[in-house]
């Protein structure tokens, strides 16, 4: 594994990542793809390492996606989650994480609903001079770094199988569509794809899709579009990334109505007439059915990329819980 | 092991077990069951596989049970809880599924207060295709085979211990007492009981055991018969099976009351009098003590198995995950 | 290792607990200190063992501290709380030991809110002549031995870190300061410390401190004092335990407010100047920043053991897995 490039000890955003982090992790988790095909899918990588999930806010596809990758690599495995915590004693984030760091932990796996956790609970660590590393997965509105990487793996996977990279986005037209306001997947896959090469066009209504979107793009390789209408960004679209929508928002006023959300917004088969040929589609998970996209478009292998995505997720958290962790002396 | 007569990818039911499949689980039960004597209780058997326990509905006891099973193989395990699951956000179950399957779940063990639940998923794995297995821990009021096979065990081990096998019931008389028509366990019980030679009595208040039970017997090996009142069930009995009251039926109407029901249909030593001289009794637990059978009772090793039962439960469920496990290339 | 003075069965409270039995606890977490300082901090030792956390009470801090133990030991583990259990069922507490017994446990962690617990399923386990060994994480206003040793093992290593032993103590003085009726971390203290020749003083309100406590010094090698006021406990000290204040004392009108309570009986920078110069604050965890202890003193590496804590609890529980675990044939 060519991992010569790896200097970076926390993944907390893709906001910064170079073009050679997303080819190492790419070529990493392609690695360990292959060792996911094996009858006998471990390795001993992480031996006697320690990763705790602590998972803030309630999360079990993630936290499974981490934990099945952590005892893959061969890492104990630590989970937390808020509601039965010392969090309702009153014991500050910081000082949970302290406690873990204490315990011999090595890399930490933070959710929270509150943008900035990761990135606090990582600077106190640094600041305690201690080794251990923190993996974002999913902080507020901010950022979901691995859900944006496995995104690009299996969009680069598709591309080329034996070597993904990030320049095999260049020259290609990506969709992303739903509630990006509210969305810290749509943040990360925004860094990563205008870190390409590739024409990266976001479409929502305008309550969801504020026009200071339009700055993401600034002074990166790909240029960015914004669209409050679903054609235009379709329109001869290589791949279209759907969101999820939260049912809440619709208690802000920010949506008329799920339906009238579907009819516009919603993917489905004939709105794919517009796009590549060969066009794919992914949604993060879980999905609303019928909402932001029609229930057989979702379950056609032809088009849907979202199998793809969950499998993809177990490589590339295996490829960043193994290049943070065998940094390490 | 003698494994050569499983070809089943799936267990769901006991509805349609042969004699060859019910014999294949004893024997390979019986040779884990030396396994669990030894110092180190593990074997290499499932290393590198993955059970996922998808327990839509609670239930600590059958999880454990499962987990240490897949454990004591080397399997790794994941651990899904509904109360904490995507199913919040509106997921379909199928969809749950999927994802547990596309992250690379070999087995997945399925708990629901749905009957059906297990068999809806295993029918996708195999529209899909895909290799994966699902295995029923008990859903709604329809089936929860690894009981019936663990009790099946815990009797057959009993009247043979080194060669335990479905004949061994041939001319046995037992009883099932209690809430039968709501009881999982009892409809697993009574597919396996049948298929030997025994004779099966079942007893419960008219409320819980509706005629039409009468029609599990019809073309099968043994004889089943019907009682309203718990006398005649009792009468030269080897083996007494109690099922758990849910308590919640009193509030349905179709109990007088807890104090009344065990005078009836309670197991007390005193009611065994009429049973055979070396009866023994089984429950599924968890046992509301002085309900179904008296405290004193069930903690009378001369009588009572449900200590066995639950250590023939991790034998078993290491039978089955192995049988199933190991039929993949 | 030198564990050849180890006969116990169960860890259940350090009231009887004799001067070997508490160096060859420390000795023994010594040498899994050396361990836990490796790359694979990992050992054999308990490979096929199963260890069951039945946390009747929730504790996400103690759970992982024994789990990690555990594991670090290649013990399996269950986990088990009480909020998704058959206890909810009407199991009793007895029935549900039992059953993880016959799972095939061979050590069962246990932390309940009402004291006596551990002790009544220990006894059950005696009496059905099992080998089974039962830990007290934690019973209620009773013990928390676990915790008692960890301190010890904080404070001997800090005065010998190669050669930690109980006689270390002798001479010191040790302030334990706060709600010390309701904790079962200041009971089990006050049994290693009062073994020790050390001079302990407690510290408290009246409402926290009744005096029969002074029983708990009687025929102890070390001195024990009472003090309603903060300041004579801390003149000279060696080392201050703070406690954690349970906020709902305060509805039970036993203080008059936290902020007065701070004053009295928090413990900061200012307030150590009377202690030896070279003093050491421990605190169990999780802190109440700004009550028991100011923010900052918690935060001064200078002062504050509070992480040593956490990291001699694993190293502890190791020990304390280990002496139980192997001691049986």
């Amino acid at each position: 594994m060519s991992t010569n490039t790896w200097n970076r000890h926390h993944v907390l955003s893709l906001a910064d990542f170079t073009v050679s982090e997303y080819d190492t992790v790419l070529q990493t988790a392609a690695s360990f793809r292959e060792v996911l095909s094996r009858r006998t899918k471990k390795v001993p990588a992480l031996q006697g390492h320690v990763v705790a999930n602590l998972f803030f806010e309630p999360s079990t596809r993630t936290r499974s996606s981490f934990e099945l990758a952590a005892k893959r690599l061969s890492a104990d495995t630590l989970n937390f989650a808020a509601s039965t915590s010392s969090l309702t004693k009153g014991e500050t984030i910081l000082d949970t994480a302290k406690t873990y760091l204490a315990m011999g932990t090595d890399i930490m796996v933070i959710r929270h609903r509150e943008a900035g956790v990761p990135d606090a609970i990582a600077s106190e660590m640094d600041r305690l001079g201690v080794h251990v590393s923190v993996l974002n997965a999913g902080d507020g509105q901010h950022e979901h770094p691995s859900q944006g990487l496995l995104d690009l793996f299996t969009i680069t996977t598709l591309l080329d199988s034996e070597n993904p990279r990030l320049e095999l986005l260049k020259g290609k037209k990506i969709a992303i569509v739903g509630d990006i306001l509210h969305s810290r997947v749509a943040r990360s896959n925004i860094w990563s794809i205008t870190a390409s090469g590739a024409e990266l066009h976001l479409a929502a209504p305008p309550t969801l899709l504020p026009k200071l979107f339009a700055d993401c793009g600034k002074d990166r390789p790909g240029k960015l579009f914004l669209h409050w209408e679903l054609e235009p960004a379709l329109a001869d679209a290589d791949f279209v990334m759907t969101l999820r929508l939260q049912k809440e928002r619709m208690t802000g006023h920010l949506l008329p109505s799920l339906r009238e959300y579907h009819q516009r917004f919603g993917i489905t088969r004939a709105k794919l007439n517009n796009c590549k040929a060969n066009v794919k589609v992914l949604h993060p998970g879980p999905v609303n059915r019928g909402v932001e996209i029609s229930s057989d478009l979702m379950d056609d292998p032809e088009f849907s990329l979202i199998q793809n995505q969950v499998t993809s997720g177990v490589a590339v958290r295996m490829a960043l819980l193994y290049l943070i962790g065998s940094g390490k002396a």
